[in-house]
């Protein structure tokens, strides 16, 4: 069931992804989280690709992670996303990364994304852009 | 329209796979085919996890690839897999990557993999492995 | 200068390592702190290669990053690791990413790492490992 | 001994390299050849960063890999890296990866970059650049 305010990316884990512990690295859901990011904002008109060229830079700030169990090759994972906070300046993403065959919890995250404007300078985010972010309630404990 | 014997993956460039040129970096691009290589093997049910698992390793002891075109963030890929030669104890896979939207060619390349047992001695790939894996001519050149 | 429990990695920023905003992506930041925690225990006589083949495991479970300012193509960090807090079953390490040619501070960041055993139980982390790894105040405030 | 015309860059393989056979994954010699092709550069006066600023991009264009033995983690590797050919347009370097405490040679690699310029649309290699990048004969087999 798709829940209004969350996305859902799906990802197979990579050959490439994993470690010598035999698991997926803890750096990857950083990019599993951006993935699932910019898949939400797509699908709710305001891609990344459409932004950055319209001069709207949304770098990361700050980033926490909380690994719960593991990530394997080949597994099926949902990440889902959606906006935690939103602000004039500053939005802040929620993340819940499961495995899709029995939705256990492997990980949650957050990040801290900051408005730059094309000369990096501090900018706020466009109107159009904030009516699409809407926060909810976090759906998981982060 | 799909190919017998060619496999299809698709990919979302992310945004942690491109660099400061503004297109996916050249590296992905093995990445890419690995995914590519594994989707194959799987949907054939030879699955790498499967394999590796029963004691035989596949790694790559050979790589050859050819960019002709740029990817860019957000560009939904397609990754052509095929077997080109198969032998006894390696096997040679085909790619072609390209741009969904408009099958522009992106770039081709190869790899090959070798068989190796449990304790990294070289090995035979075993006979089910390799009816599966049936050798196709190259659907583009290389 | 270097200072008692601190140890101090320089890392060059690859080219693969940038992103299509020009900067060094986000993710790289936790491959640098877990470049800069292995050499910490290495050069203190606990390497990570060493108490891995001893059954001693230590995946990260907990990671938290402040990005404050930026890293470029071909910029010399140096990153900052030392112990923020020890107890019997996990380890926490604070990092600081500076720039090496000014020392500005680009990030911040800590991450917490659990002791599991060779069937990845739970279990204590050996007293030698405990009596090097030596919990100081944070250098910076993180 | 280092040899003229032979750039050499020391690497240490990092956890998050490895994969789930517990050897460096295949796609990071791209990575580290080119880490060693910027060292390169960069000590002969054309830094890429430079160059690239002055509008001149060197995208990687064809690449060939030969793995003839593993890299593990927390590995000392030296790559070296040469010009094998150089034209009015493209530059083709060579390289090999050894492991640093024994000069085992675990792989032999060569990319070839073509010269754009700020448009993306093809130019020659400035006299200047072409000055410095000069052709030596291939110190091992690729």
């Amino acid at each position: 069931m798709k829940i209004e305010g969350i996305g859902e990316t799906t990802i197979r884990v990579r050959y490439a992804e994993t470690d010598q512990m035999g698991i997926a690295h803890h750096s990857n859901y950083l990019i599993w989280c951006e993935l699932a990011r910019t898949d939400y904002m797509r699908e709710r008109g305001v891609g990344y690709r459409d932004l950055e060229e319209g001069g709207l830079l949304l770098p990361v700030v700050d980033a926490r992670l909380r690994y719960r169990s593991v990530a394997k090759f080949d597994d099926l994972l949902t990440v889902k996303c959606w906006v935690r906070e939103i602000g004039s300046r500053r939005v802040i993403f929620g993340y819940a990364v499961e495995r899709a065959t029995d939705s256990r919890l492997l990980a949650t995250a957050q990040t801290s994304l900051m408005a730059l404007g094309p000369d990096q300078q501090r900018t706020t985010i466009p109107e159009s852009v904030r009516e699409t972010l809407v926060a909810i309630p976090d759906p998981v404990r982060l």
